[in-house]
């Protein structure tokens, strides 16, 4: 395996239900205390898609199913740690949400609230992408 | 920024013209000498993007336009040198193809030329996918 420096990879997840999109309020910086898709680090030897149902999960005690692909999201500077590679599906999920390990909240908001809220990284993007579908 | 092991990131394209594919037969290990579709590995602060257009210019000459994304391939194992994600476009080309930087040759198949060639990777999965689009 080559060792030049490559990008990080993540994965997001637009969750919906009802009409409502689940985000979560960042319990750690970069962002602290904004809202943001639930999702996170892929790890090594994990697919992404184990990846994404793994982080919706933990972060807001959902049992998620991917319905499709939404995007790549791979702009330089996009995240302030670093380049990150961000692999979004579009989702459903079962059960009661939840904060969780690195979410201080969760919950389901309307794309009218959403507008009020101030979001991390380029969230605001790709909901906005999801919202024109 | 973490310093955890992350997965690699690739891009590959599926490059159509006139109901053909284009691939190239790699000139390096893995897979040296088997048929793949043009891509590369992503640099660092470099969009997955301007990752493909690179990539394709370089082993093939043309100058590529995205027209879709067409899936996230992240399986652990699909790729012999370690973890390594990749994302593949749908794209087309102009110019004259040529072998490049990685690629011994670049030529348009037919799927039912494709079926006969000895393919790298996933990448007979992928055409695949593409296929029954």
């Amino acid at each position: 395996m080559t060792e030049k420096k490559s990008p990080m990879v993540t994965v997001d997840a637009v969750i919906e239900r009802d009409g409502k999109i689940l985000l979560i309020k960042r319990k750690n910086e970069p962002f602290k205390g904004d809202f943001a898709l639930p999702g996170g680090f892929v790890e090594y030897n994990e697919s992404a898609e184990d990846a994404i149902k793994r982080e919706a999960e933990e972060e807001t005690g959902l049992d998620i199913t991917i319905k499709a692909l939404l995007g790549v999201y791979s702009k330089p500077g996009r995240d302030p740690r670093g380049h990150v590679v961000s692999i979004c599906y579009v989702a459903t999920a079962i059960g009661e949400e939840r904060g969780g390990s690195d979410a201080a909240d969760a919950a389901f908001f309307t794309l009218v609230e959403i507008k009020k809220l101030k979001l991390a990284f380029d969230h605001r993007d790709i909901i906005n992408e999801f919202a024109v579908l």
